[in-house]
């Protein structure tokens, strides 16, 4: 397991609990249960394993503001 | 005004209203209000006269699952 | 099957027919065939599955403008 | 000028003409006519310089099938 | 100054100092001088003032192995 | 097999041999050996086909300045 810690700017940010993980032989799905919904999350499998993430984990999903959309509804 | 109306999945997605746009000369930062927090998004200046967006206007801001990052708390 | 319905900005889209759709477990790639050529996507399984989507199914292909990269020829 | 000579993979390319640049101080609005249509990427302003790259410049817009979101018509 | 201390997973990761600031409007060029070289982000210059962030500072500079492209010498 | 030559922009790329590869039915992981240390890159399986690359190929990765996050040590 390979870590490092550190601190990040807290936009874009969601905490969550860890609610499934669909496992695939490369990349994984992590589905994260939060205040706003579920975030989905690609990752790659081994990055799981070294994070040691679970169903009950408690993560933080975090995207920069640059990859957002916006639409119009 | 050049538009496209689209369905696209519900997945990633927030919806709320614009708080702040902050312009500049070829990007600007739009911050969303949503029930999850402020979403901060970079686009284009151009996207936000072409959609049309003001503060106030309601909007979706979406972004991929392969762009969000995992951290651990 | 859940969706939303918007309206997005014009730019970096490319429409066209899915030409064929690769499965796997967490994500598949799909294959549009635009007047351009074929712009490949990848995405999560499940939302292949929200959208309905399929071969000869209609789509519009869509991208940042902070994602593309350029190259000199 | 700084560069690398390289063999990308074709697919999600489009190569065409720089129509127009929008300068700013730290990136730039770079539209390129490609036979699909205008391709917009926001490049840093300083690989513009290093590229040499201005209107009329023949490039290849080139995006990740990861970056490739797909809404349905 | 607003900050969340979290594990992330080591991969992808170039752990540097600030070298430079090319300050803009809405986002800001930093260049991190790595042992593998220089790295630069562009981040919205609001994140640089939230992490407190000047020429200097010890950084870390991630990217998602989503986002990495692959080009044949 | 199906490449362009092009020039890129020498930033944020980083030259190394690819050490092991992790083939998937849509995306495989590509480890590279960089002098900066491992980088990962996931790609879809054909592209890896299109280049022809295998372990010990030369290969550069690359990766846009909008795609890096900066974290605070």
């Amino acid at each position: 397991m390979s870590q490092s810690i550190v601190a990040i700017n807290a936009r874009n940010q969601f905490r969550g609990k860890i609610k499934e993980i669909i496992a695939g032989p490369v990349v994984s799905e992590v589905d994260v249960e939060t205040p706003a919904g579920i975030v989905t999350s690609v990752v790659t499998s081994r990055s799981i394993e070294d994070l040691g993430l679970e169903v009950g984990s408690e993560v933080l999903t975090v995207f920069k503001s640059t990859e957002v959309l916006l639409a119009k509804l």
